[in-house]
C-alpha cells in the first residue's frame, strides 16, 4: 500500500481515537460512565477544551452520549464487527466508462411516490428550516412586490456574497465578497470551474469512488478522468496524484474535502496543506468542492485547501441551498486566478440567478439562527447516519464494511466481493427502495460490490424495513451467486 | 443581392401594407379617419375579420389609433423620414471576433444606480404581473410549506410542462408535455441544445445581427459561427444559409424566428416552413429559439419552424419567464430526437430546476388571467417601441435607419456610417445611459455603425432625455469624425 502524505492528527482526535479503542477492545464497555472532562483533563495532562473536543467528537459519531447532570455514557456501539472498507490501489490510468443511463434511473426511481429516500443525496425537507424560511420570503414580497421578478447578474446579490465571505473565515478563508461568485448550485459551479481551467481532451484528477455527477459533468465536457486510489477516511493517495500529474499531464483535480461523497470524510488540515502545496507546484488547478463542511460533526468548522492557497490556482465550490433549502438552487465560486473568466462563463451559459432566493439566504445567514439550526442539523444527521450504519450491521452480511462518515449523511457500503450491487440496485428498485450502485461512482467499473446510502430523511420503521430488504436481498444474490454485467 | 425565399403574405397583411403606402404617400393624412371595418371589407371584398385584423396589426405597430365609439384613425406618423436598415450582404465565412468585454461592461453599467434602461433587453418590473404571482407564490407556500425547499429533477414540474405544450398548440405545434424539457431560462435551453448537436470546432450557421449571448454561448464551446446575410425584417437568405451548409458542413443553425433579438421581426409562416425543410434536407439541426412568440403584435400566434418539423431536427428553446417574470428564471426545451440526450445534459451541468417557481407559473398559465395580461402587454410595448422609434427620428442624425419590430420591444438602429456606435457606447456609460453597441452582434465586428435600444421600460421624461443626449452625441461623434478602435 503507498504511504499516504504524513498527517499531523490534532491532540483531540489523539484523545477520541483512544477512548475508542478502549471501547473497542471492551475496556470501556456501553453503559459505562467516562472520567469527567475536569478528571481526564488532569489524568490526561490537556486542556479542559481538548477533552471536550473529543467528548464532542465522539458523541457525534454516535460513540457515547451525553445525560444531563450525569456526563457521558459509552453507547451500544454498533460497528464492533463491522469494520471500514479497504484502501485498494489499482494503478491509475483515463478511462471513460459511463454510467449516465444508471444515474438517470436513480433518479427517476426517486421521484416515485413511496420510494424510500436511501437513494439521492437530499436532506429530509422536514428538517430544512422551511417556515424560517417562507417568513423572509414574504416580508420581501410584501415590502419589495417587484423582487420575485428579478434576478441579479454576475456576481450575485451583495448581501449574501457579504455572508458568504464572512462565513468562510470560519473555515480559515479570507474572501473577498467581491471574488465570489453566485451560481444555480454548486453543480453549476463545478461545470464553469471545469471549463475555465480546462478543455476537451484535458485530463482531470478525481478521487476514487467519486460524485458520479461531477465525473458525468468532466465526461460531458470531452475531458478524460484519472482516477487516483483514495484511502475510505484519508483521501487520495497525495504519491500517486504526484505520479499520475507527471505522467498524464494533469489539468486539474477536483477534491471533495469536507464530506465526501460518498465516502463522507473530512481532510484533515495538514492534509489539504499538502495537497494545494502539490497542486500549486505543478501548476494544476484545485477544484476543491466544500460539500458538506457546514455539517462536519467536528468541534471547530475544518479548514480548506482554499486556506493554504498562495498561487490562486484553488477554485473553491460550495452550496447554500444544500443545507437549508436545496431549491433554492443556490452555490457559489471562489475562482482565485480564475475569477474572470468564470463570471464571463456564467454569463455565456444562465446569464443570471434569481434575486429572491439571494435575499432570502442573505438574511437567513445574517440570523443568528443559522448557526443555532445547523447544530441542530448536524446532530440530526449524525444520529440519522448511526442509525444506518446499526441497521446495515444488523442486517447486511458477514464481511460487509462500512465508512465512517465525519461530516453530512451518506454513507459507503462494500458488500461481500461475490455481491454484485447493480443487481442488488435492481432488486431495490422493484422494491421501491433508493440506493446508488458502486459502479457509477467510478469511470473504470470498478466498486461493483459497493453502495451509497443517504442517510438523509429522518430514521423510521419504513427505513429499518427497506434495509432488512436490502439486506435479504443480498443474501440472495449471494447464494445465487449470479453476477450481472456492470 | 441575393433572393430570399418566397414569402406568401397572409391578406390582413397585404391590405395593411397598402394602407401604410397610403400614409406614406400621404393619400390618408395624420388625423384622417380610416373606413369603417364593415365599409372597407364591401369596398376590398375581403371578409370583415381580416379588416380587422390589419386594422389591429396597423394600430399594434403605432400607425393608426382605434378611439371608442368614433373608429380608426391615422396617428402622427413617426417614421416618414426614417428608413429600415440595409440588407448587407458580405460573403459569409466562420469568425471569431469575441465582445466578452463589452458584454459584461452592457451589464454592468445596467446595474448603476439611475442608469436609463435603454441597454438591457429587460421588461419593467412594472408591467409584470407581480402582484398576482406573489398571490399564487403565497398560497401555495402557505398550503405547502415544503415546496420552496424542493427542486424537480427533468425534465422538471408536470404541471407546467401541461400548460407549454397546451400553450404549444396556439404556435401550431403539438408537443407532448413529456417530451418537454424545463431549463433554467431559455439560455440554458440554448447552451444545453449546442452541446447535444455539435461539438468543438464544429460550424454553427446563425442570423447577423444575431443575440450577443447566443455567440457567446457558441464560442464558449469553441465551436465556430458563420453569419448568415439576414434582412432586417425577413430573415436569413435561405440562399445563402444553403450554399454555406455546402461549403462548410454546418452543423447546426439558431434561429430567433418570433421577436428577433436585434431585428425584432417575426419570420413569415413560408420561410418558417421553407428553413425547416431545408435544414432537414441537409440532416443540419435547427435549434428555434421563439423568444418573445408571446409577444408578437399580429392578430394572431406565429407558426414555428418547429410546426414544420417533419424529422425532429428541430430544437425549440423558449422562455417562460421573460414575459411574466425573468427572476423565475424559466425556459423550456423540446428536442426533438435529441431529447433524451438534452436530459443527461440538463443533469450534468445544473442537474434540477427550483420547483416553487414551476408551481407559480404552471399556476398562472393556466389561468385565463395570463392571456389577458399578454394582451395588455403586447399594446404596452408596442407603444413603447413607437415612442422610442419617434423620439429617434426627431433626434438622431439624418441618415440613421431603423427596424420595425413585430413582436417584443427591441429596436435596431442604424446609424450614418461614419457614427461609431463603440465610441457612442463610451459617452451613453459616462451619461449613465443603456444602450448595446451593434459590433457585439456579430462575430466579424461588423455593425460598427449600428446599436440596440431596449423599449421595455414604460416611456418617460429620463428615456425622452435620454435620446436627445445620444442623438447630440451622435453629432459630436459626427462633427469630430473621430473612429474609435472596434
Amino acid at each position: 500500500m503507498p504511504p499516504l502524505a504524513a498527517v499531523k492528527t490534532p491532540l483531540y482526535l489523539k484523545l477520541a481515537r483512544s477512548l475508542e479503542e478502549q471501547m473497542s477492545r471492551g475496556v470501556l464497555r456501553p453503559g459505562d460512565r467516562l472520567p469527567s472532562v475536569r478528571a481526564f483533563s488532569r489524568q490526561q495532562r490537556v486542556s479542559i477544551s481538548t477533552v471536550l473536543e473529543a467528548y464532542i467528537w465522539l458523541e457525534n459519531r454516535g460513540a457515547i452520549e451525553s445525560r444531563p447532570k450525569s456526563g457521558f455514557f459509552v453507547r451500544v456501539p454498533f460497528a464492533k464487527t463491522v469494520p471500514e472498507p479497504r484502501f485498494q490501489t489499482p494503478a491509475p490510468r483515463p478511462a471513460s466508462f459511463s454510467a449516465s443511463a444508471i444515474v438517470r434511473e436513480v433518479i427517476r426511481s426517486a421521484d416515485r411516490p413511496g420510494n424510500v429516500p436511501l437513494g439521492s443525496a437530499l436532506p429530509d425537507p422536514q428538517l430544512m428550516p422551511n417556515a424560517k424560511l417562507n417568513q423572509i420570503l414574504r416580508r420581501i414580497i410584501r415590502r419589495y412586490p417587484m423582487h420575485s421578478a428579478e434576478y441579479t447578474f454576475p456576481p450575485g446579490a451583495e448581501g449574501l456574497r457579504r455572508q458568504i465571505a464572512r462565513r468562510a473565515l470560519g473555515f480559515g478563508c479570507s474572501l473577498a465578497p467581491s471574488e465570489i461568485l453566485v451560481t444555480s448550485g454548486a453543480m453549476e459551479a463545478l461545470n464553469l470551474a471545469l471549463r475555465a481551467v480546462a478543455r476537451a481532451g484535458d485530463v482531470i484528477a478525481v478521487e476514487s469512488p467519486t460524485y458520479f455527477g461531477g465525473l458525468d459533468a468532466i465526461q460531458s465536457l470531452g475531458m478524460r478522468v484519472i482516477e487516483i486510489p483514495t484511502h475510505p477516511s484519508e483521501g487520495m493517495s497525495l504519491d500517486l496524484l504526484e505520479n499520475a500529474i507527471r505522467k498524464h499531464r494533469v489539468k486539474a483535480c477536483v477534491t471533495i474535502s469536507n464530506g465526501h461523497n460518498p465516502l463522507g470524510y473530512v481532510l484533515s488540515d495538514d492534509y489539504k496543506k499538502a495537497l494545494a502545496e502539490l497542486t500549486a507546484k505543478h501548476d494544476v488547478a484545485l477544484i476543491e468542492d466544500n460539500l458538506y463542511g457546514d455539517l462536519a460533526y467536528g468541534p471547530r468548522p475544518p479548514k480548506l485547501a482554499k486556506s493554504f492557497d498562495q498561487k490562486g490556482n484553488v477554485l473553491l465550490c460550495a452550496s447554500i441551498s444544500k443545507v437549508i433549502s436545496p431549491g433554492f438552487r443556490l452555490g457559489w465560486i471562489h475562482a482565485g486566478r480564475y475569477q474572470e473568466e468564470l463570471e464571463q462563463l456564467k454569463l455565456k451559459t444562465t446569464v443570471a440567478t434569481a434575486t429572491l432566493p439571494q435575499l432570502v439566504a442573505g438574511e437567513y445567514l445574517e440570523s443568528g439562527g443559522f448557526d443555532r439550526y445547523l447544530v441542530r442539523l448536524r446532530i440530526a444527521f449524525a444520529e440519522q447516519v448511526r442509525m444506518v450504519s446499526q441497521a446495515v450491521a444488523k442486517y447486511f452480511p458477514e464481511g460487509t464494511r462500512i465508512t465512517r462518515p465525519a461530516a453530512g449523511y451518506l454513507l459507503w457500503v462494500e458488500l461481500p466481493k461475490k455481491i454484485d450491487s447493480l443487481k442488488l440496485f435492481r432488486m431495490a428498485v422493484d422494491a421501491n427502495i433508493g440506493m446508488v450502485p458502486g459502479p457509477i461512482f467510478s469511470t473504470t467499473g470498478r466498486f461493483g460490490n459497493c453502495l451509497r446510502l443517504s442517510c438523509g430523511y429522518r430514521w423510521s420503521d419504513t427505513i429499518d424495513r427497506a434495509l432488512v430488504t436490502l439486506g435479504r436481498a443480498c443474501d440472495e444474490i449471494a447464494r445465487g451467486g449470479v453476477r450481472s454485467q456492470a
